[in-house]
């Protein structure tokens, strides 16, 4: 039996002096659970000679990948470079030199999680990617294990901390979005370049990890339909309001007998769903299963020492499985074949707001053209615009399917007393 | 390598019957996961010809636990026999018999988990027992993997079903205990004997099991304080919504540097509290770790497909374990020696609801005695008592320890102008 574990760390950001924080000041817990120390040998970094206050010698710093790849000490690799290429590349070296993984990459894991994974299984090392999604609250594991007698059929949450804490100020502090994407750059919560974030772009490659463990399918970027921040117009966080509702960037999927549906997009949560008081960078993602039921997992979707207790909870598991000599025994090939659902099987309520010319009539002739596409009004709101120019007509559905909801807005958009269909979100919530 | 995974069921009511059905209606998809088929090859039961309808063959069903425990074809044995000596004795006889254990059974791990954990591990078996606490919420697996690299500095939850649904249809149907209670034993949440429940047992035995494990210490029953729904007095609950909060039968554990204390009892929340809004039969723990800050995980506290998920999710895990060879290899003995507080270092705000007669001065003289006592005042109300009886002094304090509390309650008591403290609570939410 190995008397320690060493590890390789590719990395040092945020959450890689996490990671090397928590290993150093918890050793004696982690020596208590695992009955050996762990430690880290190397740290690769782009810069070796940069200051950074921390206790590793300098010798453990190297730019030099093979450095690390190639030390037959070291057991276990933790990526966290971040990134596409240069992370998949190292994962993949990793593995194929026969040392098992831990990543906090979900755009790698989006990508190439069944290549990869199919790999680690065929070089008997674990690959494990908790901190992919949902920062510091355990999902994977929830769904790998807790969860694993059960079928779920839905998931549904918030999944990216920045556009979370973006829409929270808008709503709560009434910032601009420009001043609340500042802050949450400030914060750390946003990236340099906030595209994949606001752009809904982050939290796809989350959906994309979570269905496809869900439901044992490859599930693909493409398949997820996907929209940011920048659907939302100006007045649509107070007409939400209005109406009982706050708008989240969510994260949607089920599956059902005609397939799977995947989404990010704005949604209209009603007040009293538990998703409209989830703040700020919190994440929270609902699962339902066949048997459980509704559960619910709640926890910091972004910062360094959550993620980092992920990560290093990953570390332990495959520190448990080297010990045991039983690393890379869990094939994730899917159960299912992929099978995504058509717009004409993805249903659910529809807000849409219009601006129209203020026309004798105007009513009537858009509520016909709902009628003639076979859907059915919930809520009808007329009101003046604020600049005097028309009127907004919004309109909440019932139920109705996705390509219903295309056809009306296209027919909308073409209709002569219609300006423009300014902005459309899927409804949740009780009718 | 084993090419099938047989297991014995001891007991065959709501819990048991679920498990089967679970293990039948996704025996596919079990397969896919393990690789092997799992069957259910006998069921101990008290009544062997009682009609079951299910689709056993009837050779399947025994009333002697020796035709189980020595089927050397039997690998697992699950336990969901409830109560205490029976299950306990059937799980060491097990576990004895080199045979793994699922247990659902709170009661039993609550006094002797330590115990039989330690028995396990000298036995090299398998001991899973995540159904215990928090029925389909994967509690457990959170505490011993997720959070493993973690340093759990605090829990709060609702971790007892049947209360919940009490306090619920008595806060939103404004029924009374009694009919509330009939209703939950009407629905299965209750026992026959809801005393367990009723009176905090059933939550503090879940609180023992929960604390050891967070804390990695030997947590006793006798150490948990247990108030139960009995200490509700009438018109408390309308008392509570009138200052913002709501009412729950609350679990609770800390730990710092003086030690732990853990608690069931009623709690005041404020209604802006998360858990003040988990309703009905449903349960809710807040785990607040070092590094990964505040967590929360919510689902169904009861019902039989609920927890048999939780104990199908155990025989999978345990399974994996038998299918490679490495069952009993995780060693549960606590890192640390029990400490507890004392109620000097128990610090809360509290509610004290005080009938007293309508003399001169007995504010000014009430109030003098929380100042003696070193305590002050957040909020005071005094009305007068509906049957026109004297009056009832409310204060809600700042945050004090609990030997401060019980000073001035036994203080108030022994006042001439004190007829008696009606009721006391400990309040959570902001200041």
């Amino acid at each position: 039996m190995k008397n320690q574990i060493t590890i390789g760390l590719l990395g040092f950001g945020v959450v890689g002096s996490g990671v090397a924080k928590i290993l150093q000041n918890h050793q004696e817990d982690l020596r208590h659970k695992l009955g050996v120390p762990v430690t880290i040998k190397k740290v690769l970094v782009k810069h070796i000679d940069k200051q950074r206050g921390t206790e590793f010698a300098s010798d453990v710093f190297t730019n030099n990948l093979n450095d690390v790849i190639n030390d037959p000490s070291i057991d276990l690799i933790v990526e966290v470079i971040g990134g596409t290429s240069e992370a998949k590349d190292a994962i993949e070296r990793s593995l194929r030199a026969g040392k098992g993984v831990v990543t906090a990459n979900k755009d790698v894991m989006a990508e190439y999680g069944m290549e990869l994974l199919k790999l680690a299984d065929e070089n008997k090392c674990d690959l494990f990617y908790e901190a992919s999604v949902g920062g510091g609250i355990p999902l994977i594991r929830t769904l790998e294990d807790g969860l694993a007698s059960d079928r779920i059929r839905a998931l549904t949450g918030i999944v990216n901390g920045t556009t979370n804490f973006i829409l929270t100020k808008m709503k709560h502090e009434n910032m601009s979005y420009e001043d609340a994407l500042a802050e949450a750059t400030e914060l750390g919560f946003a990236e340099a370049d906030p595209s994949a974030d606001v752009d809904g772009i982050d939290a796809a490659r989350k959906m994309v990890i979570l269905a496809s463990l869900s439901f044992s399918m490859e599930v693909r970027l493409e398949d997820v339909l996907v929209r940011g921040l920048k659907e939302i117009q100006d007045g649509d966080l107070e007409l939400a309001a209005w109406f009982g509702y706050t708008v989240k960037l969510a994260g949607s999927a089920k599956k059902d007998v005609d397939g799977i549906e995947v989404a990010v997009e704005p949604v209209f949560f009603l007040n009293s769903h538990p998703l409209a008081s989830v703040n700020n960078e919190y994440n929270a993602v609902y699962i339902y299963g066949d048997t459980v039921g509704e559960t619910m997992f709640y926890g910091p979707g972004a910062g360094s020492l959550p993620t980092a207790t992920s990560v290093t909870g990953d570390i332990i598991a495959a520190c448990r499985n080297l010990l045991l000599g039983v690393n890379g025994k869990r094939l994730h090939a899917p159960q299912f074949e992929r099978k995504v659902k058509s717009d004409s099987n993805r249903f659910s309520r529809y807000f849409h707001r219009i601006f129209v010319k203020d026309e004798v009539g105007v009513l009537s002739k858009l509520t016909a053209i709902y009628s003639e596409h076979g859907a059915s009004l919930a809520s009808v709101v007329q009101h003046p615009r604020k600049d005097g120019e028309g009127a907004e007509l919004i309109f909440i559905t019932h139920q109705m399917s996705r390509q219903q909801h295309l056809n009306i807005v296209n027919e909308l958009n073409e209709t002569s007393e219609v300006v423009s269909v300014l902005s459309h979100y899927r409804v949740e919530g009780e009718e």
